[in-house]
């Protein structure tokens, strides 16, 4: 099974703020779309992806940049490795989310100077709130991901991965199923959420 | 920066064998390409992904099934880490290319039973041949990314990466760049070919 599809960055144009309402925003966007075959807006089967850190600024996760240490701590389950450096010290941690990431994914980009921006505190529940609100305001049925940005061990550079979806087949089995040769397949599940934030990072640029 | 991409999955309709054209094979799939804006063919700047299995096949890197923990230890440069499970021996090594993977990267589905496939040898220069032919013969200017799937620590599934290219700017670094809030970002650095991996994958899909 193949399938074309196309990416189409939907500029928010809102620097988001404690409160605000991410779908009356995320709504008006998406009345904006123009795809490469010009239809427009959105149809069934489209995924709205979202980057954590809009969906936690709206919802208030936004705390000094002072406090950045303890509240790294504060969202840590277990620390699975510390990195002293030049620049200070670098923890990978599991959060209660079961995440594993450089610190808790507390982060002191795209926000005010002085600020840092925890991860939503259920992004599963923020994924089905918007996707909810979307298929009540205009009766298309979209699937929602909330995504963040990662580093990978024995791998150079930065991806975006979904932390948060609703609607959306997460995870593709693929084990027990046969290719043309008749092998049986024994370890493939892809990562299709993670794949999916992944494109969509590459729409949309870091800035 | 945004903009709009699609992803065309290109069905190769070949079963690839040692000594295969891969060349003529990729060119005559890519002229039946058609968009959704309907335009058909390559342009500039489009990108082609190709599967280190085809690759791999193509150069000859099939072998005997029962030689396959013997083939992975010769593929090894470093034990990363040994797991014993009720199916076997599962390896996570560092290869020559420095890709860090399980089983080394060889692969027992897509071939004939009995057998397993290798990496390339060299997939970078496996990418620019590709690329060099296409050029050549066409005279757009692509880029070329060869792709294998692999697991990552602490995140369920597996995901496209990018272990050969030419012609792509594999990694976009915003380290020194600064957000509208005058934040200098300093450890954002994007890896746009593993990204790029991750998209065609869904497209393709594993069948």
């Amino acid at each position: 099974m193949t399938s074309t599809f196309t990416v189409l960055p939907v500029p928010l144009d809102h620097l988001f703020s404690p409160g605000d309402d991410i779908n009356s925003i995320v709504i008006e966007a998406l009345s904006t779309t123009r795809w490469p075959d010009e239809s427009t807006g959105i149809s069934d089967g489209d995924i709205i992806v979202v980057t954590s850190k809009v969906v936690a600024k709206a919802e208030g996760r936004v705390v000094e940049a002072a406090s950045r240490e303890s509240v790294i701590d504060q969202q840590a389950e277990r620390i699975v490795a510390v990195k002293h450096t030049p620049r200070g010290v670098t923890k990978i941690v599991q959060t209660s989310h079961g995440l594993v990431l450089a610190a808790a994914g507390v982060d002191a980009s795209n926000t005010e100077q002085g600020t840092v921006v925890l991860l939503p505190v259920d992004s599963d529940a923020s994924a089905r709130q918007l996707r909810d609100h979307v298929i009540d305001r205009t009766g298309v049925a979209v699937g929602v991901i909330i995504t963040d940005t990662m580093g990978r061990p024995w791998r150079l550079g930065v991806t975006d991965v979904a932390i948060g979806s609703s609607g959306v087949h997460v995870l593709d089995d693929y084990t027990g199923r046969h290719d043309d040769f008749g092998n049986t397949l024994e370890m493939t599940v892809v990562a299709i959420a993670d794949e999916i934030a992944s494109a969509v990072d590459l729409a949309t640029g870091k800035l």
